[in-house]
């Protein structure tokens, strides 16, 4: 008799480096789902699918994704993540995984995701910060970016930051959290958290608030960006390689 | 009149991935030192040597390597910086750049190195980590690694914790700093601090408390490896990839 279905919440951590992002693609691109599914495979024999909390966008990182998959086994939850770990590649790995719901969804259960933006302000640029951070040269207000951060913060329609075509029914979302922090001398992040996030909105507002930080955008300009609900109103998108889903909460 | 011939102490930053370690090798391996030097040549049209405090192996990074050059060169330091930034690859760069006297001699005139060997003890592998730390599986007992550290500081003839076949006259060495701290649950680091370093000894360090961390040598033991002077009775050269030369003290 093969073992009942049951459902499990993976929390995976990855180098987006060499991934095409989170989302299965058509046309055989590696990205973390379809890699996901292909150990999956591998370990129970079984073609799933696997769903996650975050999109992540193509070079993005990840601390703490969640995951749901649902699979005829008798693995307990520790089983299968020490069985998925021995084939997947190294650039992913679950870290924690646990039974769930039969009805868990990652994404529509989330209460709220934990992005991180990393800039590199220093004097020089830094080989070792080079592959997961942002290298800002010259001054960068840090004063206008937190004033600017704060008008964002709250609930608002964001269209503005959200990349152009994007088919979000609402745009309207909630940032609980935009903070602009220093780790180290030199080491600025922002730690942007909320709801949900529209496509691209984490580097849109990366972009906009680096605007602001270099004096090429007064701060307070940032309530006519978000009334403005046009794409062309917003900063550019800052790339994907210093951005970071640092955990999913539920 | 071309200008005169000026020494300039330069600061280094290297990811040692792609590197053969820090000395130029016949037979045209990619090196940090042949790396600087044909960067200099681009810049000023002059072979010349660049000398570096420490002989990093294949594979080890820097945040802080110190090298010196004499150039004849208009340039000042920072300017020198900047056009070696300009045609130096991604993975390393220069992160400061200061006059030094003419008799300047970055390895014989440091009074101390730093480095730091990673590990990293969580429960999964980590693949935001995996570059720069070597993975410890299972429990790894600190306490007794920190009560090793304690016998090994100090002033000894380290000849067990150097690669066979090193030419080194004396392996008398001072250890004034190694401890065992904690960055965050599971990032573990080897602190090693001392005036001069024979060949892999930070590496066999690290291999040989690691043996310690895991119960398989009583940190008391230590005593009669030191005693040994022999490569044999230390552990295993731990890997490269952990391990980061922080700074040079003069």
């Amino acid at each position: 008799m093969s073992p009942p279905r049951a459902c499990f919440r993976l929390t995976l951590e990855y180098d987006g480096r060499e991934f095409r992002g989170w989302q299965r693609q058509p046309g055989g691109c590696r990205t973390v789902q379809g890699t996901l599914e292909a150990a999956v495979e591998a370990v129970a024999g079984q073609v799933v699918r696997v769903e996650g909390a975050s999109r992540t966008d193509a070079g993005v990182h990840a601390e703490g994704q969640v995951a749901a998959l649902r699979l005829a086994t008798r693995l307990d939850a520790a089983g299968l993540a020490r069985a998925l770990n021995a084939v997947l590649p190294g650039d992913v790995a679950v870290v924690d995984a646990a039974p769930a719901p039969d009805d868990f969804d990652p994404r529509r259960q989330a209460r709220g995701k934990l992005y991180r933006y990393a800039l590199w302000n220093g004097p020089a640029r830094s080989p070792l910060r080079a592959a997961r951070s942002l290298r800002v040269e010259g001054p960068l207000d840090l004063s206008a970016m937190r004033a600017g951060a704060a008008l964002l913060r709250g609930t608002h329609d964001f269209g503005s930051f959200q990349a152009t075509r994007s088919g979000a029914r609402t745009r309207v979302r909630t940032l609980d959290r935009l903070d602009v922090v220093v780790a180290a001398p030199g080491e600025v992040a922002l730690l942007v958290g909320g709801d949900a996030f529209l496509r691209h909105m984490v580097r849109i507002l990366a972009g906009t608030l680096l605007e602001v930080g270099r004096g090429r955008r007064a701060p307070g300009s940032l309530v006519a960006v978000l009334a403005a609900r046009s794409r062309a109103a917003a900063g550019p998108t800052a790339p994907p390689h210093a951005l970071t889903l640092v955990r999913v909460e539920y």
